[in-house]
């Protein structure tokens, strides 16, 4: 019951106008290859990835799994047989799927690889799209097992009109299917060797009957990204399985529409959510929270009852304890607020930790940065940071310590201590603003 | 003509996964029942709405209405007759509605009421779904009057076909009503007593012809909430209605469909709104009064020819006086800002007042919180508040006044006067930044 | 082979409920007008704007193309007869087209012109709407020749079931075209001169056969704005055409629907753009750069691979050289930011050019208004601005000199000098915060 997968992911993609290899592109906050590896790790035991030469980002990307290198781009079905040096002797099943078809589920695959077993020397995946266009078309027999892919270039008016459409997934058991890519000729237009050619291969093959068996899926897990306008459409895609996923959590959200979420966006049931709202990777919510409009979040906890926005921006390493508040205009990086601590206003907190209950006042800035290091900032709890305060890392204020507004505090602050750091106000009478109206 | 209105809302809503009872949550800006006593306040004259035990919060949300308890969930009809205390003796029509059934209209409960008087002894509310699914049918006689209400579990292949079904609402002489009621019965499946048997037992009345009349209305309006993806679509249902309503009114939207509204906010004609806003409760926007994007507004007024944001925070108490402008990242919580006055960068104002025409620099904060109480603070007309400057409040900034940029000012400036608080400069030659590449 | 257009744009647009002339409200970023100008001046080599009494912003915003006035308001053909004056004696075809009917495309003019020339004395648009409602049905002959417009309301049931409708635009050579126009009658019962009425003269001419050719072009070319509702879905009609155009460059946006462009927002291929952006006119981007969440930009460049946001305003001259950072709640105005330089945090750059690798500290402002003149400010290359410094321009801080946090700098800063201007700080125990827990 064993099986593998080979990926295809040595395309360069030039329709997407990019530097980047296609499938290292991302969605949904991981790259494109990186979703089909989630599926595909649920359904197999072993996983090679066939990519380009030069590709060291999307090498370190698919790990651990293993890649072979594809030196010379001779057709998918030339590619696909540079994985026999892996898996050629592999005792089992070997699927063949696409890193830029990236939506297809474990449950599909799962239906491809009983099909497999159960059903036929081949399996492969097809679809009816809405628009058939220049899809290659799925023939079959009287019994139904598929005959032949034809290419729509090739195809007879009979055959154009054939709803099933191939998606390119095959699975074989190994021995066969390296067998056959073995036999894949190039004698076509393109000169190029085609994977699609093994399902003649396996019709003929002398072995069982129904030989080849078609497996339907839905048309959203099949379509291939090959420009950037598919990318966008794959991209709805996920966003639509994600905000269903949420939703069906009991996470309510105003306007789904307008929050994107990670793959890994870990939102809590009574999370609420309002409009306009970004979730990039590593994001937890607890029950019970509020994260209002505009808001951002990335690499952050948000423990229950907190409330965060409108505007905040929550960077990674950020922890927001119960019921703490983060306001608008404020940003937090790597920097734990205290539960029921408070920073509502046009504030800067990074690498800093704030205490139980305290109050961080607008326009408060952490100067964690000298131009070479960071340095920490330590708030204690019941802390009263003054409005405009400028905080001058590596500095701590003591629990229940008391800044006066507009402060500069480079000297650490003793609990129930009061710091003042500021200049004399001086009154000039008749010097007023003598402006445009003046 | 008179008639009374009961409003079933005494279930958990367990599929919604949320402390909250089902009908306090929230649609555009109000909880969903609001919405439903809003259509029903326009159309009755009582309206007595059945609750659960201990939900505080909804009989507070539902005042000064009267409420009922049921205290044990034994079906719709059993709800229903928890009413009799409270509407037995009433001489009109009394109508059963859902409080997850919010979107219905004041004109389709209108012609509820008259289907009712004018054609029947019972007047139902019935809708043709595009997908009829697992809906109850509406099964009628050759003369058009609806003779039972079959539950799809219960119906046959041909009942099933039937394209009326039942939305649920259904409207009856008092006495009548109250009286059906009390004969339904719970030997069924479930070992509920439902409200949908009323129907048949109208029709089997013995009073008039044509005696049970469905009243088609939209699948829109007659959606019930169950989760929080049918909460999302019943949101995005009202919001497109305040949508079309604000467009028809004579608003610009660049792109409506990124603007949130709130069941109140009131835009005048020729108000222009950019993409990407929100509207909480409250908000009154004069004709000629522009709102860009990403601004959030709650509980304000902005007059004629205004401009706020991008980026700006409207909190409640606010006003926002003609031909001002809010700029980008400003937040103003109970504060006034005055005719030609601007607040145009990075700037907190709480529990304010400004002058016509001042200048509010850059980085300007009122302190306006010591912790324990909010202070005020006054700033007259024409005065210039340079940038980075700290009000600490209670304050007061007379007329024409100039604060220097970088002060705090603690004491109150007299009108025409300059002041100014800061450190003196100190260049110390040699000492710059060596920093990284230093 | 020469052609002029006639555009009409003297209507009031009453539906619009606004003050402005219909054709000059905006749609990505430019009126209304300026759109089909645009098409036009692909096509023809004069073009006449009919307007109205007092529309001076209107006259100036169709120059250097002439106008004239249409004082009195009676009738499409009226409004077209006015055009006599400039183009009377014009030997080539004049084509009418409708200033609020502003998404035609150069394809579809051209195709008009060429059938004028190629096929008959006149030519027309005419569409095939999914709902044909209202509008004038095209009536044509046995050979395909239109011989008449009839209008909705004269049709009879027969005619109002052809699917082809007048789109109101015709094109004949110009002595032919204002010869009929002024034997248009107006013995209707709007008792109005209807453009509408030379398509049948076209027909009764004596020229040549298949005298009167019908152009068929999409319907969301040919729609009219006559209220705030169709001029936003002529924006969505328009913002969809710019993203399809943006991804076909090779453009990557997460989220297209989210992303408002301008009509010349320019941007590179492998350009990156979050969700929730806002491109008011007047951007170029370059290749790699990455526009984050909840940006906005204005008339502004930002070069290679530089970062944006989220949360970044840039107005109009400002510049981001390569590499540079703009961050969250950072606003940029007629500002240079170096190459590799950083301006991370809330901070507001006005007037100001910053040096190479410079750092910006978060709450940096520069001061560079005194209430009647604007001042500049100079960064120079590798100088570090500590956090919360206000810069009162004008002002220069030289290469690689270093600013203490919180300082508010009045006077020059030598390069590689230490400047810094604050008060000492004060520490008195036991005078802490004694707040609500106190």
């Amino acid at each position: 019951m064993s099986a593998a997968a080979i990926i295809l992911a040595a395309g360069l993609g030039t329709r997407m106008r990019s530097a980047r290899p296609k499938v290292m592109h991302p969605l949904a906050g991981r790259p494109m290859i990186r979703h089909l590896l989630a599926a595909c790790e649920a359904q197999f035991e072993r996983i090679v990835i066939v990519v380009g030469p030069d590709m060291p980002d999307l090498e370190k990307a698919v790990a651990p799994h293993q890649v072979v290198v594809q030196h010379e781009r001779l057709g998918t079905g030339h590619a696909a047989l540079q994985a026999r040096s892996l898996l050629g002797g592999y005792n089992g099943d070997v699927a063949v799927l696409y890193g830029d078809n990236p939506l297809v589920t474990p449950e599909t695959i799962g239906r491809l690889l009983a099909a497999r077993r159960e059903g036929g020397i081949l399996a492969l995946l097809a679809m009816r799209p809405a628009d058939p266009g220049r899809y290659g078309r799925v023939i079959q027999d009287a019994d139904g097992s598929v005959t032949r892919i034809v290419e729509w270039a090739d195809a007879t008016e009979q055959e154009r009109a054939v709803p099933l459409c191939n998606a390119g997934v095959v699975c074989a058991p190994a021995q066969d299917l390296f067998d056959w890519l073995g036999r894949v000729k190039n004698d076509n237009a393109k000169g190029e060797y085609y994977l699609t050619d093994v399902v003649a291969m396996g019709y003929r093959s002398p072995t069982g009957t129904r030989r080849v068996v078609a497996v339907e899926a839905p048309e959203a897990e099949l379509r291939g990204i090959n420009s950037k306008a598919e990318l966008a459409a794959a991209e709805a895609e996920l966003q639509s399985r994600l905000r269903v996923a949420a939703l069906d959590a009991g996470v309510t959200m105003t306007a789904p529409e307008t929050v994107f979420l990670s793959h890994d966006t870990a939102l809590a049931a009574d999370v609420v959510i309002e409009p306009h709202v970004v979730f990039a990777p590593g994001v937890i919510v607890e029950a019970g929270a509020t994260i209002r409009a505009f808001s951002h979040l990335e690499g952050c906890v948000v423990k229950r009852d907190a409330v965060i926005g409108p505007y905040a921006r929550l960077r990674p390493g950020t922890v927001v304890e119960p019921r703490a508040h983060v306001g608008n205009f404020v940003e937090l990086k790597a920097t734990t607020l205290g539960e029921g601590a408070k920073a509502n206003h046009l504030a800067y907190l990074g690498d800093a930790s704030i205490g139980a209950g305290a109050n961080i006042g607008a326009g408060t800035i952490t100067c964690n940065y000298d131009g070479v290091h960071k340095h920490r900032t330590a708030i204690g709890q019941g802390a009263f940071i003054g409005s405009n305060t400028a905080l001058v890392a590596p500095v701590q204020v003591g629990d229940r310590a008391l800044v006066g507004a507009g402060s500069v505090i480079t000297a650490d602050v003793p609990d129930d201590a009061l710091a003042i750091a500021r200049g004399q106000q001086a009154v000039k009478p008749g010097r007023g603003f003598k402006g445009k109206k003046g």
